[in-house]
């Protein structure tokens, strides 16, 4: 088989690396169609030794697409995804535009890929990347232990907001440099709670999401979390400090065993010379890592532990890619 | 009055801002004598308009010296303290070298300088940096709804590691703008967990000083404290994210009602425009910012906050300046 893709959002971080995946794939590709803001339209793009013009978004264009990823920000999704609704091909949206909508499946292939079995809705959302790298870490100790509540603090990278905000820590990184005593370069040695907006009940877009999709996504809406969303002065990867707490008895051997098990997660730690995962470390790569397990000393039925993951792979591009490859292997085409 | 003052580690960060805090205060200062490690022996530094030597630490300078602040590293307090222990000079010790020791006060002075009535020893140890202003924030918390857990995740400066962190910390961040995919320069552009030595809970000794020192300068062995501390690339203000469980029923409007109350402690948010304190912000800033205080969603007993404050001022030197203050000022001398 061989297919039409399209990508909307093509020049961004994130729509980059879905081009750098499907690249590298085993998969034929017939078409690849790539749309891109204005600013961008009439670039070429080279994919498999071939040159491909970057497009304006326009719906005549999507006529023989099997799969189209969005890539862009939900507005865009908001506004197009509704009208490409009827048609056959499917349609892979990595924005929050539609992940909580009760008729669509959010997938993390790793965790919920079953659900694609059931729910034949051609629109797929991919997950928050925070969210996904924390249920990464988590969802095998959930089915074993029953997660009962989750306390989380992040280290949020610039990329989760796009090509503008890493620009933005380099360029204010540089300001601090030179002027060590300024208070007006917001990302330069500096880190400031998520950006996204806040509800009434003062919690960010960001936190809640960590917290809805999850539900969602675990098929549990009796799983509490709180969180606190940073954006720290790194560049690609993010970090998570997680306080989990179980239902049932659990002993930290056997969460080792679990995790050494689950798929695309990998321990990486290293007591005796104290190296445990870094932001730098996961970058560019396709694990979710986990570190520092331990038994919290303040709660028999809760572990700490520290989880590292590249934002733009498996936060975002890596993990549509892998429902696009789901759905082929599921032969769901 | 007027007294004799020396201080050990006096060319360190710590020590630097100390020597600025008693210039501008309104003590009066007979002598100062300033020790410092071999390669800053014979340098002079001005204080109060008069040039100082520093001097290599030896016993004999003490001789008529009212109170000494040691500054140095704990090393060098285990090495020298118990030798000037029999004389009337009061000891404030930066270091954690004596803070557990029972016999020995751990002093924040606006939590507990009542101590210093009752407890006579003439060595006094000044808390941990990230200890300190976790417990500016939530101490009156504690009197009024009594805490019963703490989750933190921790956001600490460069500082905390003294000036060859910071230094690294930007030799680090100029290395990685000039190769940006480089994996070679840990703090550039990256965070990382503290770097103190794990015990065989896997705790950091950073981790296990925010427990056992809050249980003793709280008074309460009772207090349940878990803690991820973390490295982030942030040059001198420390952050920490706070989830605090109490015992007793509590309403928001009752905590910023005591938070606004608390000495030397600021409350700074901004929902409106979605701006909170940063470290930058706090950065040379003597209070202790909290911000974003909300219910926590996942449990009704509990809140969390984010906090920020200077790792150098009321992290350290402030905060043992202001225990000599103390002493000074309850004529405790």
């Amino acid at each position: 088989m061989s297919y039409n893709l399209a990508i909307v959002g093509s020049t961004g971080i994130v729509g980059k690396e879905l081009i750098n995946l499907l690249e590298d794939s085993n998969i034929k590709i017939k078409n690849l169609t790539l749309f891109a803001s204005e600013k961008s339209v009439g670039k070429k793009i080279i994919f498999r030794k071939k040159s491909h013009l970057i497009q304006s978004l326009n719906l005549q264009a999507f006529k023989d697409v099997d799969f189209v990823f969005f890539a862009a920000n939900s507005e865009i999704s908001k506004k197009y995804i509704p009208k490409l609704k009827n048609s056959k091909m499917y349609i892979i949206d990595l924005s929050s535009a539609f992940r909580e909508n009760k008729d669509i499946p959010l997938i993390i292939p790793e965790i919920n890929s079953q659900v694609l079995n059931t729910n034949k809705s051609n629109i797929i959302a991919s997950p928050n990347c925070t969210t996904t790298i924390m249920l990464m870490a988590i969802h095998n100790l959930h089915k074993t232990f029953k997660i009962k509540r989750i306390v989380a603090a992040t280290y949020q990278a610039a990329s989760g907001g796009g090509k503008k905000l890493m620009d933005k820590l380099l360029f204010d990184t540089k300001n601090q440099l030179r002027n060590p005593k300024s208070q007006d370069n917001l990302y330069g040695f500096n880190l400031f709670l998520h950006e996204s907006k806040l509800n009434e009940l003062k919690y960010s877009e960001e936190e809640m999401k960590m917290l809805l999709e999850a539900q969602k996504i675990l098929d549990d809406r009796n799983i509490k979390i709180t969180t606190t969303c940073v954006r720290v002065p790194v560049l690609r990867a993010h970090s998570i400090a997680l306080n989990v707490e179980f239902e049932k008895t659990f002993s930290i051997e056997l969460i080792y065993k679990i995790l050494k098990k689950s798929k695309n997660v990998k321990i990486l730690e290293d007591f005796k010379n104290n190296k445990f995962i870094t932001p730098q470390i996961a970058s560019f790569q396709k694990d979710v890592f986990v570190s520092r397990i331990r038994q919290d000393i303040s709660n028999p039925k809760a572990i700490d532990m520290w989880v590292c993951a590249d934002q733009v792979l498996k936060g975002a591009s890596l993990n549509a890619f892998q429902i696009f490859e789901t759905i082929i292997k599921e032969h769901l085409i």
